[in-house]
């Protein structure tokens, strides 16, 4: 392999806005904009997530939510302050920002941005998920929030969102 | 932010069960309820996933697994007694039980559980599981289960299955 | 439990392909095989995802993707070298190829792979992933790839693969 990164290339331009319909089942997809301001920022999403589900008379079935980019998360869980700090200090500990990361270092990486470390926790925080539409509500429970972590900001960050229902 | 959690509020009643059908698609949902014994309690959900799939006439799809809390997990692994305890063990290393977390100080939060540990080893472990049906089985290896882990025993656990598929 | 694995039984053999069609929409999967050659190994699958996604002349849709393996993962990031390297030395200070394992020790398990570090790392990185398709095009950012990890290798790997859309 060389220094350079595998590139992903689409044969169409991305469009805001997709959908098909196939005997009564819809699939629609669209995209989510996040703009972060923080080196590491974390953003309660679920609200967002609801109003999407509102938007379709959609009682049975899937929403998932990609990240588009390799250095931020996409997870479930509690979003609660002092925990949100917990969750940074862990990941801190596990993967540290300075841990003589081969990305990081010019003899073996043209990455200029020394994010390593993002990357790797992206690789353990997770950058999909799946969340149900059962009887017209999502499958969350009363403590569950969909959350998205920007781990190398400030950026704008794009999420795939798609409903597929009846 | 505050001390306090964000709260995801349902408007409907969660109901025990729920279908759709759409020009032969089939999506059904509906809840497992686990009781848990242990603080931390490793459960195999296997055979109950498979009971779930063959009540419906389902050959090719879609089976997801959702864990409605926050110290709980569901992941695919070999359900092996001697894993079991290397997976605890490992959990406990990069996520110790008391590690100064602010989720447990009352100056930070108003959670009395004392469990940002269960909320942390979650989060490494992954609270959502899908499992393809092909040609009318599950996706599984011969050495793969579908495992759920209570974190913050005991409880009354919720997890929310539904099945996609024609 | 005892010192073996519970093992997960199919009903029916597993064939090659299976597909079904319900009012237009199309579910149709297959096996990946991967030979791995060494013990650790990352494998790129993204232009073996792209091609069997052009298969089918679906624009709407969510394909899958589940190791049918308890010690390899799957998972998306950038596929580079330095990072892989990185990824690597992640894993081996996380969860050691040596660190006293039960799974590992003839007394409480019949497992003569040696292999516990191996499912340790796969519970850690993930088994499942799921790209969405929109408008006809992958779900995939420009620097994301479909990355397959052989944890204990070399071996044949198989990988179901599941296309849903429309």
């Amino acid at each position: 392999m060389s220094k350079s990164s595998t590139v992903t290339v689409r044969e169409k331009p991305v469009q805001d806005v997709a959908s098909a319909t196939a005997g009564g089942l819809i699939i629609h997809g669209e995209t989510f904009v996040v703009q972060t301001d923080q080196r590491v920022e974390v953003i309660d999403l679920t609200n967002r997530v609801m109003e999407f589900a509102r938007r379709f008379n959609i009682r049975e079935g899937l929403i998932s939510l990609w990240s588009m980019h390799t250095t931020c998360a996409l997870f479930i869980n509690e979003f609660q302050s002092a925990l949100i700090d917990d969750l940074k200090g862990l990941i801190e500990r596990l993967v540290p920002e300075r841990g003589g990361y081969r990305h990081d270092d010019p003899r073996f990486s043209d990455c200029e941005r020394g994010n390593a470390h993002a990357h790797l926790r992206a690789a353990l925080l997770g950058r999909n998920i799946a969340v149900g539409l059962v009887n017209g509500e999502l499958s969350l429970g009363r403590f569950q929030s969909v959350i998205f972590a920007e781990l190398d900001g400030p950026r704008k960050r794009e999420i795939t969102v798609q409903i597929l229902g009846a």
